[in-house]
């Protein structure tokens, strides 16, 4: 009989390095998947790496562009951040990497695919739910979740068969990163009185070591889209990480965050996101220019739901497309130029500016002459207040007599 | 036939000044009342102006208290930021004085109140509906908005009735301010693309004058109201006057806003709410540990109602009413400390604690051994996914067969 | 000078006669606009009477198909009902009649263009707001509105400008009609407490005379739109017609609303949609079948608003096209057979079926065995109340100790 | 060592009578309860009957005056039915029977408690989450999830242990039932195209069968409390009862629903809620006269929520608190008289009346002299649709400059 196949997502770290020789025991041929969504990972070591182990293919995927354009940018758009704090970081990547594990899996006759987590976080949801999305067929596998072992029995395992244990083994922190972000949760975060220590901090410069001076960024966008920054035309990906860097310097974007998880409990974490805060911003601005009052007004509703549908692992699903069809339609004018300050840790807008704001002194000056007449307001006012005025004769009317 | 009898909100500048003898000039007996809601306003000097340029009785009202206690704390728990950035300064005070003043109408059996604003704003529309929801009988005047002159026409008109012309005439810039924050509209604001002058802020600091070493502020919060900083008891109205000191000096709030006005336009403002964003953020900050998923994910449909139901004038409402008895039950557990770094314009909050925490690492372990076994997870994970692998399983067959 | 050229919607009634006589009088050339949304009106007479009582133009438009397919269909997959009642009949109409005469007011090259609303309900919102998002250039005029008479000044102007005057001028019913319903408003109906008069109602029959035998109709959807009865397949604006007489025979449809006008006062009307109801309620329960549970729950707050940002006018506006373009998402699975059994003023869906139906034997049977097994449960349910748990621990917790 | 004890909600049935033995077969001393909550159960029968299968304590509760007060009232002026179709029958149930048995849990010093559900809906969910919101210490187990065994093996160990088999063991309906209506599921329901078999109804007549003569009926509202039926007085549980009989014979309130269940299927339910859609018919009638527009047009969005918390069996939790606390200040108003016609299926409200009503002719004669002259709408329009003229005209220029 063949011998069942499976794809594993791999990191290059020890927990997924011992997944591959875990899963060769169970009797899988083992597939390794290596990815990078803008961590900087050497992909070519990562790949040799998986062989090394005892995987039968390794793969790598360079899908930062994609993760930029098809998962971040809609992210941004909606200014997504989950409990108003964290801009979805991991939760944005799991089912890009779910989407490259089901393509590979599909190409190389799989059986099933397999996921580095643990059973006490959100990103096994994210993994399971996008995978049975894409391919009901496939089985899904968590050796990590599965096999249960204390620290001191996984470096045992790794020992026994030969995996090579990583010298950053004391490494206290437990970290993922991509373009749109860094998340941190670590021991020392366990206490949330404690101040996050300054080890936790990797993209962004703490404010006391910040330059006294600032960089003045212009960030172009069209059609809600950031193309450009000072002039300078960047394809998307490339443009978050130069402001990664920028704002970074600058001490932009930490987000210290005690969480609802999609399991039940509350943890603590800690995330990095310079470019993402200040395109967030910068975004923001640029609609508050270019939206009608309306649509600026019921958007948050869409915004707020979408990102609770991504933290909730629901990325492939029917309301995500109905959610960003909203949001697609919303983006039409969100063209113009924003100027950000980037000083001290902030992303300050100080200009913003539209051939398609709906604010400018031309038309203003257009509305005080045309339309502010005293009648209008008065009649506005009359007619907006009449239920109030009703309630309040009723009420005293009820009362009285 | 004895004179109508009208209640004057004044303030002791120009507009109000002229609005007293223009009042008169109608016929009318003018009962001037001058308020105090945290802008540190010389009552004595209103008061005695009033009589001078023509009122025939003046009041003064100290409103902090009242003002802090009733609008100022629901909005601070509810986090009320008017598309996502305003926190309301304005309009929190209009029902305020609008209460007052109606107050003093019933008192000195008046038949009418008047308000100094123009046409153009919101704060018409607050003033004119909350008095007719206190008091339906009482005819409202806008003395500004009916005049409708000019600059010019309204300083010769002073001239010509003894009305002491400001000497800051030409101050570019129109302010209001309370416990709350203060607001400026300007001139030069009115390029959405100019970056607002210097001499726009008053209560902040600019960034690059801000002191290179943090101030630690503890806040003492029970059951949602700040009660404490660093140990020490203040009443409300104290500690976000101290707060706007301390917060001030290191930069911390300001605001520079596009907004949707109630009357259809876009207009731009800059706001300075020190105190108000560092209690916004602490306050939030102690909810995140102590408020349940489900309360924490719903409480936010609450709060942005709640921000447009005070930004529109409906303060005196029933739907006013209904949010905040849905707040007030929120409130019962967000008792606890929050430790602040004010800092580079930063109120930065590094810890959190609370008797009534869902967070702590008591809990957090009780939770390892005991519920988050393997089985929990795959369970929770089967049922939550099962919809999306149903509408799969489907929609394959749906485009196969 | 050449004479201003004035574009008016024309009914062939009293008031729209007298205003083309009046506009004429202020100097207009006055083009008339007859238009079918599906009342089934006498389009050559209203075109000759236009002529006759002094347009310079008469235009006639069938518009009963572009209605159907484009207002009515998406207010239909929405559910729209205003206040969870109306479904927004005049409403849907207004945005297309304004459509019609900004065509016909630009292929003219009219200055002006105008309406025959009084000044009390929605409808002159509607028209205007729809108007000015079409071309902000046009002038809008409201001759009812503007000239503000009584009833007798109205016919006594008829009279002495020979403008016939209707022979059931004495009908106490001010009605509205079109494809998707009848809405009628009368001052027998302005005592909320009074049963409306028979006399109120047209389309549907008195639950007293209806048949006593039941009708079955089976009601074909692709992709959200009604296709075909029994099997016959139907033109949209066709199959609303035949439904309107098949569930108006059995009584479907009546609706007595107590409404919340734009304009700030309550009115009461009675409205007859039996092939709007009939569609509503069968392609909701085929939305049951079809639609995951994630999009299910969502879908109602996009419906909730695009009732209202239909009932206040916007039909032109940005976030229509948003809430549509989710909406238009949710339609691809919304394919299948409805089984209605019309009887006694009910639409009662008997029986539901599709191909891409989430619900059936099968995956009930298959989910049995895989899914629904003991630890799936337990886990889910630890997972779903440990938020619940924590809490109730803690504060038990607060509470002792 | 002493015998640990157990608290079971004993229905009389054969499931829970073979629960009752299978618990003490697994070493528990077995605390029977049976309660009423107006499904007219015999509790004599029930309590002797646990005592005879092997309950070592037999308790009874009518439980309906408790039910109708704090459960069903707060429903019922909520109007919450879960995706707009199920009045929440069983959902409102659960949580009240969770505190009988963990009050007696806590009287007898119970170490668990137990329920009869299986492991496929949601009153599992309901039990567990209730029962851990109001002591956390308690276990909770559930026998007939965790037997899991086919209706064979369960006869064959009633026989073996000499528990009476009920003698309706062939009745293919699975039904739950109490004040608020009676649910049904059963096999003939599985397939969604069927039309519901006529015995799977018992609290309404069908349609064919209803008295050709209506009833009409008067229901007085206090506060949004329904006191009383055509003038005569009623306590809530009583009126509900009334309403039952009254409206079931007119065929009011079948529900066939297709739904979404918590556990992530789709399943199908006839439910029978004649008092339930009678009242909830007349409360929002009473709602859409008494409410002003701003509560009107968001009370369904605490509704939803509402209705999701409790189905979902969050009923013990701060977020219902909440939800309910906004709900109490909007029926404030809610007084007042509501005729409804009972015919054919229907609960008709042809009038209604309200000292309190924000709809009166003197108030609308008011508004036409007072407010609605000409320029109050006018101006209302011009502000109201400023923001869709400004974009209109700015795309405009967008598109031809």
């Amino acid at each position: 009989m063949a011998k069942k196949k499976i794809v594993l997502a791999y990191s290059g770290g020890l927990d997924t390095s011992v997944a591959i020789r875990w899963l060769a025991d169970q009797g899988y041929d083992v597939v390794a998947v290596g990815l990078d969504v803008g961590e900087g990972k050497d992909l070519e070591f990562v790949k040799d790496k998986a062989l090394q182990v005892g995987a039968v293919q390794s793969y790598t995927v360079d899908a930062k562009k994609e993760f930029a354009e098809e998962f971040v940018l809609p992210a941004m758009q909606a200014h997504t951040l989950y409990e108003q704090k964290y801009p979805l970081v991991s939760a944005l990547s799991r089912p890009l990497i779910s989407k490259k594990l089901v393509e590979i899996a599909e190409q190389t006759n799989a059986d099933a695919v397999a996921h580095g987590c643990t059973g006490k976080g959100n990103d096994q949801v994210r993994f399971e739910v996008s995978i049975q999305a894409l391919n009901p067929d496939l089985e899904v596998l968590a050796p990590v979740r599965e096999w249960g072992w204390s620290r001191d029995e996984e470096i045992d395992y790794a020992k026994k068969n030969e995996i090579p244990i990583p010298i950053d083994l004391d490494n206290p922190y437990s970290v993922d990163q991509n373009l749109w972000g860094r998340s941190n949760e670590c021991g020392a975060l366990e206490d949330p009185w404690a101040t996050p220590p300054t080890g936790a901090y990797e993209l962004t410069a703490p404010l006391e070591e910040t330059p006294d001076e600032p960089d003045m960024v212009e960030i172009e966008f069209q059609q809600g889209k950031p193309v450009a920054l000072n002039g300078t035309s960047y394809e998307l990906d490339d443009l978050i990480l130069k402001l990664n860097e920028l704002a970074g310097k600058h001490g932009v974007g930490r987000i210290d965050h005690v969480e609802n998880r999609m399991v039940g409990i509350k943890s603590r974490e800690v995330y990095e996101c310079p470019g993402a805060m200040t395109l967030i911003t910068a975004h923001k601005e640029l609609e508050d220019l270019t939206l009608p009052k309306e649509v600026a007004h019921f958007k948050p509703t869409i915004e707020k739901k979408l990102s609770e549908v991504i933290y909730d692992g629901l990325w492939f699903s029917q309301i995500r497309d109905g959610l960003e069809a909203f949001l697609k339609e919303t983006q039409q004018n969100v063209t113009g130029l924003v100027r950000v300050k980037l000083f001290k840790g902030h992303a300050i807008v100080e200009g913003r500016k539209s051939d398609l704001s709906l604010y400018n002194e031309k038309l203003a000056t257009y509305s005080t002459d045309d339309e502010f007449n005293h009648q209008s307001a008065v009649g506005f006012i009359n007619l907006w207040g009449l239920p109030t005025k009703v309630h309040s004769m009723v009420n005293k009317k009820g009362v009285n007599v």
